[in-house]
């Protein structure tokens, strides 16, 4: 399903010449990943994740690979890109934009543990203090200009309370502003099959083709809504305090991200429950993703409304 | 013998948190090198290389632990030094200069095969390769200057036929000019002591603290020098054309390098016989090194002057 772009043996034998990996020895198509095309690849030196984008251009791609080794080279855990002989981290393969980044051990978790939400968080706050000295900027293209220009494409496809939702959200966000706080580069999409774990040990965050510069307690939001929600769509307050125990044990709150948590969260779900309505009601022509349900997040968004109990 | 510098976990546990690393879990002293104290550290995140630095200073580290960065981030199995959050390898702990960089598997091999030769040979035209891009400089400080101005204060602790065999090859090799063939970064102290091996498999190449720019076939001849030495100070032709091949499957010599090859032999001979004549005769005061004999270069130099195969 996510191989849409098949590299023959000798064509990416050809390839790694580029690079200080040895000789190919096997080529195996993975079956995750919705937007990108990746490979195991084993060398004679090692074994690799190779991705083919389907989307990004090769000019996109060095501020997310840069990053990548950006934090690979302070601990956090994160495929490292490798570069090749002209110091780059992608080249074209079989006419994509392709990279080479290191294999990691673990797999994802699909009910995770509070000792797990505590990993993530705590290595979701060392990415940020990290990403500090990270130079390079890239503004989030799905943030309050993206989230209200696509919701006024989407009100004649919702029903009248789903539309009066979704206006009512987008209006309370862009009511608040958030200048006072901590801002920095974020993941934006670490949800739970965007990390590998080996037990409750985080072998590595991955996908970070969302990454981008934002409020890194908006990263925590998008964080939580993923990792403490269950199958129901409601929020498991011992995994949400878990991972914000996690995250503040690094970088606590400051008060002014304390004050607007509850906005930050409602901010988090508006996101996500956009982006799924404009796949359900919008498709693009010819993608191959599977459409995901939008209704997790709107319920998730309502909840976030009425609630009284943030976890921090 | 090799923890100079005693570290407390008290002390590194508060150094650490300058790191994205995690807590202290434990903290062990490594029973080898002989000029840096080592250290295995586990964090709660992995496993790591304590090094402090007995002689360098901090100023003078930038050019070896970006280099390892560099090489590891281009696929070149070797540590890769971790980058705490002012974004630099290496800060004072104990009073000394101290870096962190990742731990390898593998274990040092003391009678190769021709397999790992082989695979030494092809590692090491790899890391030439990938040192091409690395942008720092750092000229050779026990180049033919050196050993010039060493062998002069040498020459009173030597009987006659030594003073008058490095007299020779002190004269030999300055009548010989190397301005056209390829230079780059060299490990330049590629025994076998500094390869981790996992059966045929290099798992990394470590001490990178005599890196520096020189030609590239000088770097190979000291490699061969030491990996295709049997104990009786003679060069094993198997394992030499083992390591050639394996240099050459990436690096092919050009013409001037397969031309002036003896001399470069004769060359990484004569530096380490005057290094270790050096140790032996006019130790440095307090120096905690063991001085190892002089005469197996002494021997190997003398083969090389006289021996009419060169395994090319």
């Amino acid at each position: 399903m996510s191989v849409y772009t098949t590299v023959s043996e000798a064509e990416l034998a050809a390839w790694l010449s580029r690079y200080a990996l040895g000789e190919l020895v096997s080529l195996r198509g993975i079956a995750a990943g919705i937007t990108n095309t990746n490979y195991f690849v084993t060398t004679t030196h090692g074994r690799y994740v190779l991705t083919l984008f389907e989307v990004l251009r090769l000019e996109d791609l060095p501020f997310y690979l840069g990053l990548m080794s950006h934090l690979a080279r302070h601990g956090v855990a994160c495929p490292a890109p490798v570069a090749d002989h002209n110091d780059a981290f992608a080249s074209l393969l079989a006419g994509k934009p392709a990279c080479l980044v290191t294999c990691l051990d673990g797999q994802d978790v699909s009910t995770p543990s509070a000792a797990q939400c505590r990993a993530v968080g705590e290595m979701l706050a060392l990415m940020h203090r990290a990403g500090d000295t990270y130079p390079e900027r890239m503004p989030n293209p799905r943030g309050p200009a993206w989230w209200s220009r696509t919701a006024s494409g989407l009100y004649p496809f919702l029903n009248e309370d789903e539309a009066a939702l979704l206006r009512d959200e987008v209006a309370y966000q862009e009511a608040h502003r958030f200048d006072a706080l901590p801002s920095g580069v974020i993941h934006a999409d670490l949800f739970r099959d965007n990390v590998l774990m080996q037990g409750e040990t985080i072998a590595g965050f991955i996908d970070f083709y969302y990454a981008c510069n934002d409020l890194l307690a908006y990263d925590v939001a998008i964080a939580l809504n993923d990792w403490a929600r269950r199958d129901d769509g409601s929020i498991d307050a011992e995994l949400a305090r878990a991972l914000l125990a996690g995250y503040q044990s690094v970088r606590p709150f400051i008060e002014a991200e304390r004050d607007t948590w509850p906005v930050m969260l409602r901010a988090a779900a508006l996101r996500f429950w956009v982006s799924r309505l404009l796949d359900f009601h919008q498709p693009q022509a010819g993608e191959l993703t599977y459409t995901k349900d939008p209704g997790v997040f709107r319920h998730l968004l309502e909840a976030h409304r009425t609630r009284s109990d943030f976890w921090l």
